[in-house]
């Protein structure tokens, strides 16, 4: 059993300075990067690094300081999280669930639910996983006797899911197909969290699937009631989720970036027909490198400002409307193109840079195109495209949805 | 002749804010795109629309107020330029080119120069050209007897020159073929300004021939004596150049897009096998747009930050270092790189989007991607993504150059 | 009045052997490209430069011997069409339009037809216009009485109508909106062939409007009867136009990587920063070039193997089936998806490569990407990448249509 | 101990056709794809595969029907390489080695050598190997006492040596530092085979170092001199490997192709923002899988073109010039790139068609990316296009070289 550290030790001193939460994220990201290839290697469930992300206290970034976190905003998450996802994708993948899970209680749930869970997070030191991919329909609720539901069915890429405290969850009314969104103890009676992810990139993310077995949800943990209307508020947890998905992709294409750099500093020898020295003095490869970094700048200017909105609208949740948020769904969208595009093509071309001997197993280099090629089929960039294209030709919102 | 209304009138008056500067632009730039479909047909010297440029009193935005001027820092004055560049990118270039020059003085001039010659420009209204390229070592300074120089030779590429009041040029000694750069009023006895400048695009920015016979340069206007050794200070005159040309890219990216756009939205028809009912509805129309539109995005966000950069490194002339300059170097070397793409990409691939009838003449609409192919060969893109890249890779600086 | 010399000379000859058609090609190239950028300037109808292909005899290039032409295959047409586009691609464009209306006759007339119009073309010396544009169905036919039909309305994109001796034609039953193609001499009565094409490239099509007004078609001028089905044979027009479209945007590619090479080589300065001796040295510059040419070789590569099989489907009419019909179409919109790439890639991006002073409006080099940005929304580029990834992925056919 | 068939039995019989060639080239395919994907995870020597590659009797298909072999030419040789590497892109590797030695035997070797080595190979059912890597230079050769030579070092990179019979190696002078090309028995004292191949991809490709300790090289098996001039006939060597990796990239791009097309049709769902029924009626997924078959398709037509030329330049070795070599090196050159980039492209982005769960790493599809991505490394694709840029604008020849 790994030990729980409760995270409220952090509430009795003040909120760690900026600075600090940087100071945090950088030990926290050489622990991880330290084993990154070994445990790409071996995939699985990373239980000591779990442990290690649980006793940064970075679990409780989010969470307000009057109820014992850190209280920083999300665009300081979202900084956290690429530098974490520059050392290890998969890792930094399941921290950043974990927030978006407190982010859905946050958007969701009613006072008491918000309050109630953000506290049990800190004093209980949570690690939310999710049971939530909205295009599995397989689990289904039917109404408890006496109240609450009675949940039957299979929940598939519930990425976190091992190893986690708590689950929210997504399930659909056996008769109406509506929807309902509600949070559960992972050991809870009747559920069953397999270990059975085998992608063949973000290898440690713990998503695969959890099954339910007449899983009892009890009507005060239901965050989203089944048919309840999608309000700004409410969709703007899409645009979180999206935003998580950036700064991974993002954090991907700059560690490769890194990882390739120096390799060709250090290793690559100059090709005989440069007639260079040096293979950083080859001018293709000096142009290369120009390419592929104009690829990481743009996708980082994109995304630093979305984030900066997506903060902003956290803070003014009760005014946000849904034109507001078509604009911001854009943003969040055009950075998203650019990251995925940016982890992609650094993590492929990155190999014309060091040459062959840069493939050997041992240096791992291939990991960051296979966490960016998994990682970046969550859902179509076309569909982001033809959106962007649509609201800058036409003016038509994206739809809100689990996605856009 | 045109009638010159010195600037001076404005500086009896408070200095306008950011929006009265928007306001002066947004009127200045609808003057301009009035016509500019029929002056790109007619090409050469555009003297009413550089009237009303005079008017718009814009010459000043740049001069300080306690000298007469507007007073507005220079990522203001990029933004103007980039707004003017999209309704007309071969006035917005004189307007920009203009603006570079008194740069010039405030760079390279000594204080009696820089006062002298700012003043001169609000109180007599002065419309600054250039005889500066830089490639171009035709033009000959010989020391004059009783001091200051005589020039000989001819000087391309003299953008603004044709109209304009006074001149900046450089040119190199007979002997020991240093480089002095000085100012002189356009109507110096020997100065022949040719209006043959016959590029297929940016047709009226008045770049040809400036020739020089015998000319004399008083000492006291020489704004940069030969061999004087480059400082961080001096080397800024480069990147200010530069960005006034990502602003130009940019300007044409952004009017191309909303060219196209308007003409889809209004004009073309959806293509039989698409199923839609209207262009605008078609699913590879939209994604193209897309596309394109990240294209002009993503270089605008890097614009936007190194014209603050930009702005700021020109407040703190007196600490600004090398490096902090070669770091300037390349943000402003990642934006062109994108300005420069976003340009061509953007004017020609536009038309996929508004069909065939979209190039009748009557349009103009092929103007956008003439004025970009010939703007952005001013320097090779490659060697930007060469810097960048040996930057990114090896921390090594962009050599100080007129180009970098 | 232009001389019209009857083709038939030629037929009193043996049929001009492949190397023999190759040198009538060159020597009409040559005599096209001596003025080609003076023309493009003037843009209107080239009377004299039309005369100079009736007196080549290459208008009867794939006439049948029996019937007094040259007799030659459609993989010969395409080569002479190729290299004549290299030149002069509006001219080129007139000339194998001429030749497309040959095959409609062959494809869709009877046997009289056949026989009666080719004979006409090689004695009369005629050359063919068309007013045939499918998506223009604002003209109109009803039944005359007697028999045949009167036609009333407009055509519009009639290329090569303006001193054309005969056109073909489509018109739609007032009635049942079904379509007729005929064939008249633009002579006719009620024939009002308007010179008004006023794109920005491709200038010297004569590809504006055609006015009818109660012009009389008898019926043995009706090509294609209203309501035919549609055949293998029939629908093989389409392709024989496409690859028309595919060997104009080849011939523009290569004609502007030649000319691009020709500049670079004889007149380019090499980079300063490059520090090498001449612009040919230029690493960059040889990588660019490398890239351009894959561009026209790829194109190049799949539309020859494309004008084979086309040729040999001509020879075996007969029992051609929808089937290859779709394989077939397929393998010209592969070639086409190139050619337009690389019509517009070289021809835009020559430039990196010649450096600013190839803009000067008297080499004319802008020329390429205005006839290639023109002629490539023929009809739209994405259409055909899905047709063929459809076809690919799912063996789905892509229906017979005038584009397809 | 694997048993070895001596390949003579087929010379017994008539050369099989080439339809028989494709026969038994299925047959092996089917056999390797069985297991691809589980010894693609397993990496190490697939000495089973190995032996069946031996049973198809295709080691011997290019060695002369006079010595036992089948006789058939080089564009056969590569056909069968493509489809072997579409099924298992290392072992065709391993297969593809094999003659590439049988060709320097041919090309380096005297008369008796070749009859000596070929008739072995035959008799013997020789499997080759290599240690040639010309950039490694560790191995020494020093004269022998009493003739020949005598061998230390190492030599990496020597594909298919785990399980050759024989090797062809390279070697340098220790005085002169001048090249040596030999053969010996893998067997031969000293010579040690490390199986310590550990890139990323082609796994089973049997790549790793070679230890030589005081081997001996008969005079008589050294099949190059030290010194030895270049010849345009040993010059050809570096075309014939070059386009067996054109040949195992365009495996790799099929293959991939196929694969995705396979999962598409099978077990993609439709995205729900695509409003169809089935994944393949989505127009993006189309329209991609059209760019992605572009990618197979041209690479395609060059590499059957460059294919044909090289087999016709080895049936005319005693009339081969330079200057033939060098077009036809460019034309190989033109091929590998586009099979490069449609390797990787392919491989790469097939899954944005196929959709997450095609990460399941029980489908193996990242195997084509790992397999192109490590090949694609042998030489650097900017040369190439260097050499093709620098032969179309000056018509300069590429460097012979073992890489040009």
């Amino acid at each position: 059993m790994t030990s729980v550290l409760p995270f409220a030790r952090s509430a009795r001193e003040a909120a760690p300075s900026s600075a600090a939460i940087d100071a945090l994220t950088d030990a926290l990201a050489a622990q991880l990067a330290a084993t990154a290839i070994a445990r790409d290697r071996a995939g699985g469930h990373a239980a000591h690094e779990r442990q290690l992300i649980r006793d940064s206290g970075l679990l409780s970034l989010t969470v307000p300081r009057e109820l014992g976190g850190m209280g920083h905003g999300w665009a300081t998450f979202y900084r956290v999280l690429r530098r974490l996802a520059e050392a290890d994708s998969a890792l930094a993948h399941v921290f950043g669930f974990h927030h978006l899970q407190l982010a859905s209680i946050l958007l969701y749930g009613n006072e008491e639910q918000r309050e109630r869970l953000q506290r049990d997070t800190i004093e209980q030191g949570v690690f939310w996983g999710n049971a939530l991919n909205p295009r599995d329909t397989r689990l289904v609720a039917r109404p408890a006797d006496g109240g609450g539901w009675v949940l039957d069915g299979i929940k598939s890429f519930a990425s976190g899911s091992v190893g986690s405290d708590r689950l929210t969850l997504s399930a659909v009314l056996a008769d109406s197909g509506e929807l309902l969104i509600g949070a559960l103890r992972t050991g809870a009676s009747g559920i069953t969290v397999q270990a059975d992810w085998d992608a063949f990139g973000q290898r440690q993310t713990d998503s695969g699937n959890v099954r339910f077995d007449k899983v009892f949800l009890p009507q005060a943990d239901v965050l989203r009631a089944p048919g309840a209307a999608v309000t700004p508020r409410s969709a703007l947890r899409a645009l979180l989720a999206q935003m998580i998905l950036v700064s991974l992709y993002l954090g991907i294409a700059r560690g490769a970036f890194d990882a390739g750099k120096r390799y060709t500093r250090e290793q690559s020898r100059p090709w005989p027909a440069s007639g260079v020295a040096a293979a950083t003095d080859d001018p293709f490869v000096q142009h290369r490198y120009g390419e592929l970094w104009l690829h990481v700048r743009a996708a980082q200017a994109l995304a630093d400002e979305a984030a900066l909105r997506l903060d902003s609208a956290m803070q003014q949740l009760d005014t946000f409307t849904f034109e507001q948020r078509a604009d911001l769904a854009i943003a969040v969208a055009e950075a998203k193109v650019l990251a995925h595009r940016a982890a992609l093509e650094v993590s492929s071309q990155m190999f014309e840079l060091t040459g062959a001997s840069a493939t050997s197993a041992r240096h791992g280099l291939d990991r960051f195109w296979r966490n960016a090629r998994v990682h970046t089929l969550h859902d179509p960039v076309d569909y982001k495209l033809r959106d962007i294209g649509r609201y800058r030709l036409s003016d038509t919102w994206p739809e809100p949805s689990s996605y856009s």
